[in-house]
């Protein structure tokens, strides 16, 4: 088995995982390839070239890395492996001192798959494609910090919905539910549920609250007013928009698939990471 | 054609649309059969008995009109039209001047179909199902009068949600997101979205935020603490709960379908209804 | 000193605080007088008959036993101070260990003092006024568990603020800001503000958002439509409303006093209990 | 009687407004100063130089321009007279076809007078001032356009309130809390509460919910982490901040004045602007 692995160099735990990889890899029979980033750190390690060349992704760090990883994947379908880091996330959910016991596990078949929707969008300026890229939790349209609201036009399916007033909007999956959309005031999206969910940012008309559409709808918003707007996807990806700009979001055709840890179970992470049921009277 | 009728009382234009419509019986090969409630107000008026026995259910009255006929539908494969008497409502589209041209776009198959999923709920005590009901917007359970929150455990498909305190749960189909789920802070779930949304009534802990699941879940709700505590299903049917009683709630078998004027597009409505890019500045 | 005691049974840890503080009250000149409910679980305690025969009043158990003390205390100056036999609140902050030292820093004028605005209620039906009661928290005017929404008009001075569809209305203190009021989507008030909050539960209008006003300012609401609507005093006075009741609230003319351990800073005790800072990435 | 007058060219109807006060001032004996940018449109206008030289100042155009009248004033006590060239405003609300009437109204003293607190900001670098400015509705601390939440502390009279991960945070006086902060999720403050509302922007943890403390008090904001974040002042005034940047805000020790027509209410412009009472059911 091949896997490749993907790491963020901030947090402090990292070297003691990759050791710990390294040390198991031959009794394992397992292959390690490194992105270029951690290649770098490793003496006669295997660089990962290509997404499509591994059985498995790694993620080494925080939600964002497997963001990272995700998107580096670009729509293969290559299982995600979260190693946390930091705090437990709400995607990467196997601790740090449990990297030995999981990658047997997976090795085994002993995990639990989900899958996860991603998008695809895009920005048109005219009949030029300006951005294309993929995202696991949203494609967000926001104000530049210079000026006040933005004002764009929203159609779903070719239908206008509204030409919204605002700070900006989300454009989430039910994974981008419990991250910045859920700061922005919008719902929590089963993970199952194939949908996507259309939340305003600091909507000028108080009744502009959050929608949820089918996944297989297709999104466009098109910038009509408002200076230095942009769209980002995961906030990895960002483009400056001109009025007229079109951003097209929709569902990318595969979806990808995250390994859990044996007892994973959505709700009870979620459980403990929002603190449900802790607020004491 | 034979064409069921049901009203609201309390509306002013009532007896104006029922005799436009006794008048235009015969020229259209109408046969209309009025529920018991219209039925005393006519002369030699044909009571309609049985919803089986109809082609097409028309409401004459608001939105809660059209959740009394879905309800008096109980499942039944019967198209609803409805014509409103008062201001413009979310599923009530035809307003009452135009009754006339909206029955015979109907009859000659010149209408706009819509879906709506319903739910089907039924509250059980021990072994023993103490009520059984259809809803088109929601099954509640809400804490009554006296005393302050109540607490109850929630499931979906048997696993553990939540432990909530609240004033209450509501369970919203897409129709219902619109209704009490918005006051309550509910997402706007796009009729085509085969989903539940799970709004919390003032919740104790403020990460309670609502969540969509998908509509072939299974929600069970489960008593657990509080006095005066009740469930009801389109506010049209009521059950006290006590200590241990379990809301069942998922979608019913089969879902209502409304049949919409020609032109009748949902985000239309919904800019109208909820004064969407209309807060000056 | 002389100083009454309340205490809610429901908290295992009373009696151990009772013990302790007959155990401490000769050395420290404490004369303890204990409230009805108390009294008889003790042998030879003097019972506490009036209010106003105290020095200072302590409250065992939660911020339901200190809205109850205030309530006990009637808008007589006597000083509160909480003993918390369950997770801290946020009114009664002395952990149930540290009653003896927390005892004689009052005894040795070694405290804070914080006063906290109190609502003086009540419901006039006609010329008659049926109810009057005070309120650390709110006053709450809410529809009880049969029909929906209810319907009530809102003046401030006199000049008419809005007609309300909702579920109900909280008029807080800023101590009540934290409590039901922050459930239903208000705003946090600091004590030292001189506001009252009226914050709507789940209104039919979306752009019906919380509004604080002066506390020199009087509150009327009046019940125009709804059945089984009632107003409560920090849920503990409760009465059922007609249409036409008028339910006045305004400042209380005295304040109440808390008296809290050195050290104590509000949003210090508040960034615990809301866990702020602490949601994970 | 002499009276500047500012306005925002971007409306149609300016040229008309301001032909109608040059007809009317010698009739009235009205003596009129343009500012700089009305004044190149106007034959033989004197040009309004200093704020301190006029007895009111007429502001046309929308609240915008009210705020760049209440900026321009800088503190002084002169009265504020808002014209409205568009849709009502929550401050401008004399209609373009009243200014004949308005303006003799105000030289009679036939008018109601309005005092509303105004913000006194600054940012302080190290041990030097960058920037100093009046805001009528708010300073704002928010994200640029690149990267995601910025993290910053705030204190509140030199009390630590929370380290918050946010898009940014709204201090807003009670005329700013109907503006932007109303979008973020802010309460409605009564003009004549003396308050100041803290609303946190898309924050990222779920309780950290708006904060109304008493206009005494004075707020310091101080930047952790982030890049890319800014602070502007009602939008006009915009600086770019460093780490360790911190912006205070307090009351400016006067009040803007506002002189509305007869007639006017607070409650009854608030039920016009935010549409209360119409959501249909």
């Amino acid at each position: 088995m091949r896997v490749g692995v993907v790491g963020n160099r901030d947090y402090d735990g990292l070297s003691d995982v990759l050791a710990t990889l390294r040390r198991l890899a031959p009794e394992l029979q397992l292959e390690l390839a490194f992105e270029e980033d951690l290649h770098g750190l490793l003496d006669g390690a295997e660089l990962l070239e290509s997404p499509g060349s591994v059985d498995a992704l790694l993620t080494l760090g925080g939600d964002g890395t497997m963001l990272r990883g995700a998107r580096f994947l670009a729509g293969r379908e290559v299982p995600l492996v979260g190693v946390n880091l930091g705090r437990l996330g709400f995607l990467t959910d196997i601790p740090a001192d449990s990297v030995a016991s999981a990658i047997e596990a997976v090795l085994e078949g002993d995990f639990v798959p989900e899958q996860r929707m991603l998008l695809a969008g895009s920005v048109r300026r005219g009949k030029k494609t300006m951005i294309s890229a993929t995202a696991m939790n949203d494609v967000v349209v926001s104000r530049g910090a210079v000026g006040s609201m933005i004002e764009f036009a929203v159609t779903v399916d070719g239908e206008f919905i509204y030409s919204l007033r605002a700070d900006g909007l989300i454009v989430a999956t039910p994974t981008g539910s419990t991250a910045y959309a859920l700061s922005a005031g919008g719902p929590i999206l089963h993970p199952a549920l194939q949908a996507i969910a259309l939340v305003p940012i600091s909507p000028h008309t108080l009744s502009n609250r959050p929608v949820a559409i089918r996944s297989t709808s297709k999104v466009e918003i098109t910038l009509v007013r408002g200076q230095d707007a942009r769209a980002n996807f995961d906030v990895q990806a960002h483009i400056q928009l001109d009025h007229g700009d079109v951003v097209c979001v929709q569902a990318a055709p595969k979806p990808a698939t995250l390994l859990h840890p044996k007892g994973y179970r959505y709700f009870s992470m979620l459980r403990q990471k929002l603190r449900w049921t802790e607020r004491a009277s």
